[in-house]
């Protein structure tokens, strides 16, 4: 499976429940990722809930940027409800990503680092470091990257650099622009649609429309 | 008055709670900077309460880094609870920061961007990048700016590009190292100490001698 779904509202735009939504579709993704106006609600029952249906994987996106000290007791009150957590690679490793990637080794939760952003301003700064954040998440070794779909380019430039142990994760498909199947073909090893699922009509035939296409861009690029 | 308190945490170590202690330093404080362990916890009537008395001022300190419609439904929840918002200058404007700013200006509420970090990582990326990031602020004019009292001569160089218009609120004073009034003589408006205080087996007393510490310091800077 190469889809994860991401949530940052606890209802959908018409008003439907997470939990609703999350159920006709958990079967068909490999995890859901739970981003930080959802998180800021603290709603441990909700992400229990979550957790449950969907049988583990759930990524909690606070995208942290913080020392490593205030991103420890961030991810704290989570521990018992999530299995991996986003960091921005940004901040640096010493006293930031270091504390945080112990404190998670310790806890059986896996680390992903943010490598490049999907919207446009991340061309203004954070890509013009992408040899030096290649150079942290070598050395750092987490368990996944995140790299945008809507500039394969930079996947690829990634994927040659980092091997093929590390996880790349893309987000930006769907509602951002890029079409779902592009980041699987340049490298990533999932993608990230959030929005084009879940404020769907029928988020259940979007989820299979999703992954139909998913599959057409990889038999597509393969060719 | 020139210093902030940052509460981390809705207790100290000691288990004392917070409001108790804030009542003790809000008159000799200019303003309370909340950070993300706590605003995870959501609890809108502590935040009410912290406001009123403080008399307002409550800086929201998430480090903002997502993508613009994602920091701005995390900053939504908290609309009416807080004064000012933190979010990161690296992830760039376009999409991003200009899309927060104008939800904050509709709002009434100020930005504050971080312009680089008090910890040690922040020397791997983010000050690499130290005029990309002038740039950034000077066109999109945030309220104020975050920098670290740890490596003051930053703040001088930010002063010096920068002008006198944008306030600079500057961390890492106290438990990470900085010495009280520091960076005030190198150019901050405001200096940020958390634990020193928070954590004091007396926080009145110690927020006293900070302030004190400060005095002395701006004396110093100045022969």
């Amino acid at each position: 499976m190469t889809l994860i779904v991401a949530i940052d509202k606890s209802s959908t735009n018409d008003g439907r429940d997470v939990l609703e939504v999350l159920d006709k579709i958990c079967n068909m993704v490999v995890g859901v990722k739970l981003g930080m106006p959802l998180l800021l609600k603290h709603d441990l029952n909700l992400l229990s809930n979550i957790r449950k249906i969907c049988n583990g994987n759930i990524v909690l996106d606070l995208k942290l940027a913080d020392i490593g000290d205030v991103m420890v007791e961030s991810v704290e009150l989570f521990k018992n409800y999530a299995d991996s957590v986003i960091a921005h690679s940004f901040i640096g490793k010493k006293d930031g990503i270091d504390k945080l990637k112990d404190f998670l080794d310790k806890n059986n939760m896996k680390l992903i680092l943010v490598g490049s952003m999907s919207h446009r301003g991340s061309e203004e700064i954070y890509d013009k470091e992408i040899d030096n954040i290649i150079n942290i998440i070598n050395d750092v070794k987490p368990w996944g990257v995140v790299l945008p779909a809507t500039r394969p380019e930079i996947i690829k430039t990634f994927r040659s650099k980092i091997g093929n142990e590390i996880k790349i994760l893309s987000p930006g498909v769907g509602y951002q622009g890029a079409k779902p199947g592009t980041a699987l073909c340049y490298g990533a090893d999932y993608e990230i649609v959030g929005r084009a699922i879940m404020n769907a009509p029928d988020p259940k035939e979007a989820t299979k429309i999703i992954i139909y296409e998913q599959k057409r861009g990889m038999y597509e690029c393969k060719k």
